[in-house]
């Protein structure tokens, strides 16, 4: 598998696939526009393995796929791509279901919490897609390098099939994870989504980003 | 201040109410009926220091408060005793709003979760009262030896009361928390009730109930 499509061209996304590439993957970039102008930087910095579609040529481009898009919009970005490029692929979901609509700091989506997730909403929509909620807890500085955050955090994992996990988690060693803990299926999704109010309490207190989560057990 | 009350007669009540017999306070655990059988044998087993009440009885008592009661029920509860034995006193809040009427593992009471909480509804109902939010991240018996979770975990502080914050907190050393964050005001209750979930999934996984979290920063 060398090839990993990437939706969504934030912060996010591109701080995860520059961390790709730097690991020998060719990475596409994906947006609503094949020509998104901040994709198109990002291309440039990154080079020949660097490249940028729409958000259906992405997900037909990777053998694996990161959704990096705002959690608000993801699922209506999924829906809009072809359902046959997802079909049998990995899609780790770092997203949040963040709702900023009522000001600072944001509440969770209210359909999406408590007793569902944007996770399980993700698997539902894409029966045939293995996905794998995880990196979600930390800033994306943080996922792709966990010593960032100064310390051995623990990253949390959640998804239907193990394989994909296992996968997955591989290459969370190789952003610097050592703790990694899997909690089960997809529907744990709820629960790592649901520590974001309180990393948003954290980061609020101390105006630093690069905390993370360190479950001592 | 010698004169603690603890509402609640379950394994948290007994807990911290045995904790703080050690520390030297006098402790009244509080139930529904003044001869409840649970508190009687605890009354027993402690000795001269340990006193059994009504909760109204109990919070007249006290001259610090802990709410160990099922959050499903507290705030009955505390409606059902006098307000003005409340007035200008420390209640810590220890409960979580769990709904286990949808099965296990529990979800938590929806309308005292994301844009609510346990903690911010006690403070509502008590204005004369200096609610803080503590402990309600850990079993119990870490909650009042933080060294059972093996390590320097971080414990999580709300409530609108600096001063009251800061005797909770002294409290909170005695029982072996030495990396104490406080949050904020009390509507960061929601931020770690909201913890509760990934708590029970992080649980159902190891089967280890003296887990905690450390705060990486």
């Amino acid at each position: 598998m060398k090839k990993i499509g990437v939706l969504g061209t934030g912060i996010v996304g591109q701080t995860i696939g520059a961390k790709l590439l730097e690991l020998g993957y060719i990475v596409m970039l994906g947006s609503r526009t094949s020509d998104n102008e901040k994709a198109g930087e990002w291309v440039t910095k990154y080079g020949t393995n660097a490249l940028q579609g729409t958000f259906n040529d992405t997900v037909a481009f990777g053998e694996m796929l990161f959704n990096c898009t705002k959690g608000e919009a993801s699922l209506d970005i999924l829906k809009s791509c072809d359902k046959k490029h997802f079909s049998g692929k990995i899609l780790v979901d770092v997203s949040n279901p963040l709702d900023f609509s009522k000001g600072m700091p944001p509440i969770l989506i209210p359909e999406l919490c408590n007793t569902y997730s944007l996770g399980e909403a993700i698997q539902e929509l894409l029966p045939d897609t293995k996905v794998v909620k995880t990196l979600n807890i930390v800033t994306c500085s943080v996922m792709v390098n966990a010593h960032t955050s100064g310390g051995d955090a623990t990253m949390l994992v959640a998804g239907n099939d193990l394989e994909a996990k296992s996968q997955v988690s591989e290459l969370l060693h190789q952003f610097g994870w050592n703790d990694i803990m899997d909690l089960g299926d997809i529907r744990h999704a709820r629960s790592t989504e649901m520590m974001l109010p309180v990393w948003l309490s954290i980061y609020l207190t101390t105006q630093n980003a690069t905390l993370a989560f360190k479950i001592i057990r």
